[in-house]
């Protein structure tokens, strides 16, 4: 035992995650994250909300839960359930709605209610990073999908499934982002939907159904929501108004019907969401969701023409991609000499963030040949400029033609 | 397998915690909770200061982090280093403050950089329940060491460490809330905090300093907190806005220099903090913390001396407690034929609401003759009705003497 002082860092429990590294600013090109346009942050309807709800109630934020009770504040839940039902054709009451810090925490809670480590779990194979890490931090054994433009793809679902059952292995559930996928920005068709619940039912599976990006189609229609069409917790559903109106705003919600909610509510011991962003979300939402929307999508359609337009001119025929449904990000394919994981560490170095497709898929070395473009946040010219220098990286480290056809070979 | 639909329950994971009981709103008379006092939530100035933040920089909730980084809103993280130099002795850089989700969050990232199932932590013997109930969670092994009026016992504490020394087991940590201790109400003498060092270098066991009531003395003064005695990570120092702003917006903070800061940051997996609170809070807080406060202690001054006065008048010699060092709970002791367990089931039943003795120890059973009442959120006649409605049933359902002496027995 030393005299003076002592080190803490040998007490910390051994299978820690590895260290956060400093955040140093944004890089100069930032093209990862989850971040949204600035310009449309609705921020007179925001102060005209808080102005307005703090004024009312603000005197319930002496309460923990508010007058709401443990679920979250209950003008927003009744906003959620009504508009759940309009545009996703999910029946529920204001009761079977949590809110929670982020469709983050609806990862954690739902995660931590079901997976015990060494449980198995199906995803898409191309799957959000952040889903990909909970799971494995979870212990939980991960089943990869392959989708296709209609999302997953049935028949290898069927196969994994029958595989499973053969080797008496029952998944704790199949985890999908149905509308807007993550990060391949495509929609399950209605078909597959069904079918989905037609293989989830016959195994005894639930399905855990992650709708955080599906406000964002393009055409602002969405199909069915998985949990509408099942209508009982064979399905949890979750979201998120992070996509929608703010992601610094750390409010999504879970919908659940009370003897799975009372669960998942008891692994809930955060004390609320914040209920500032509750409140402030309730009132915006209720009366300007759906204008606000509706012009942010068209923003987002526009920056991902200049970003498909960019990559275009910068890499040719040595990016390809499909053009996505909706949302904030795109899913570009590479040349086979592209690690996109080596990538991504020299163009951060040139100024450059983009998330290397490794993180992004269940078979990793698949991934080295992709990786996904947020074009949401960056303004028009960083777009285009970032995705210049990306393409001068790659031709750089790996030799990529510039340009079509490889005229710059 | 059925037919038409399965049951998802018997998936979830065995070692869940009960499910939660639905909520049907507050009690009539609600002396349990971190709740506040309702007139004091400085409504007005939280409107102004979310008009001038968002104004200012609302474009930036289109960002996680804002402009900040994960770690929090930079100016909030400002406040606090100046506040905790100035007020408690802290010497700490902005970039050694994590803003956490309530100071609840706090606790879940110190567990869970430290705890693995059967390590061993220390705490003191009457303690906050959700702290108890995490570290039961976590798995460990509980030794709880006795408090007087001057906080923990450093005796008690030399016998327990020199115990655990002789078994070979080196605890993670000593857990303590050295200022206004919850749920005694006492804070830790100076003598004590250094001895507490002692030991604990001796020992090479960290501290986990919990500082959420500490701007609640009476008299406005704390004492040097562990941290800024210590300077470095042998203490781990959490706080919060909850008790001084509003409990509802779910905002604490974390201080720790880098090397232990990046393993607990590697932790806080949530997307950051609710942003609109974090800016709030630095907006009003840069100029109103401190005459706000003031004010708050005064009015909770003078609502612990109506629950003291009415504890009095309705128990008599039947409920002793000792005027509390700040706060907003007092810790109250029952005649032995009381079961506070049992009493907090039965005047709930009449609309009283009170935190059983058995939740807040260490050792449940000395629990039982222990009861916490919260006194900062109800009004005066909802203290006043309340104890005396408490002291019916306890005379109904335990033959207690209604006033002093045992006059009406």
């Amino acid at each position: 035992m030393p005299a003076d002082t002592f080190d803490v860092l040998p007490l910390l429990r051994p299978d820690l995650p590895p260290p956060a590294i400093r955040w140093n600013g944004s890089p100069e090109f930032n093209l990862v994250g989850g971040h949204n346009d600035a310009d449309s942050v609705p921020v007179d309807g925001l102060i005209e909300a808080a102005t307005r709800a703090l004024k009312r109630e603000g005197r319930t934020l002496s309460m923990y839960g508010l007058h709401s009770g443990p679920l979250g504040y209950r003008p927003l839940r009744e906003f959620i359930a009504r508009k759940l039902e309009r545009d996703a054709g999910i029946r529920c009451t204001p009761d079977e709605v949590l809110i929670t810090s982020g469709s983050l925490q609806g990862l954690d809670l739902v995660n931590g209610v079901f997976l015990s480590p060494g449980d198995t779990v199906i995803v898409e194979d191309m799957n959000y990073a952040g889903t990909l890490s909970r799971l494995k931090r979870c212990g939980a054994d991960i089943v990869g999908i392959p989708l296709d433009q209609d999302g997953m793809r049935m028949d290898a679902l069927e196969a994994a499934l029958a595989d499973l059952a053969r080797r008496g292995v029952r998944p704790k559930f199949i985890y999908t982002i149905p509308t807007v996928q993550n990060p391949t920005a495509t929609v399950m068709s209605m078909e597959r939907r069904a079918r989905l619940l037609e293989l989830a039912q016959h195994h005894g599976v639930p399905i855990f159904e992650d709708e955080c990006y599906a406000d964002l189609t393009w055409d602002g229609v969405r199909p069915q929501a998985l949990r509408g069409m099942a209508g009982d917790d064979r399905v949890v559903h979750i979201g998120s108004f992070s996509k929608t109106i703010a992601p610094a705003l750390r409010v999504g919600y879970l919908v659940a019907s009370w003897p799975l909610m009372s669960r998942i509510l008891a692994l809930k011991t955060d004390g609320g969401t914040g209920a500032l962003e509750q409140m402030v979300l309730a009132e915006y939402c209720s009366t300007h969701f759906d204008t606000h929307v509706r012009a942010l999508r068209k923003t987002l359609r526009h920056k991902v023409d200049i970003l498909m337009d960019a990559l275009r001119h910068s890499f040719g025929a040595s990016a390809t991609f499909e053009d996505p449904a909706g949302g904030i990000f795109l899913w570009v394919r590479v040349p086979k000499q592209v690690d996109t994981s080596k990538l991504a560490q020299v163009a951060l170095q040139a100024g450059v963030a983009i998330n290397p497709g490794a993180e992004w898929m269940t078979d990793a070395e698949v991934g080295r040949r992709w990786l996904r473009v947020c074009f949401a946040h960056p303004e028009e010219a960083v777009l285009r400029n970032g995705v210049a220098r990306l393409a001068e990286v790659c031709r750089r480290e790996f030799d990529v033609p510039a340009a079509a056809g490889g005229v710059h070979r």
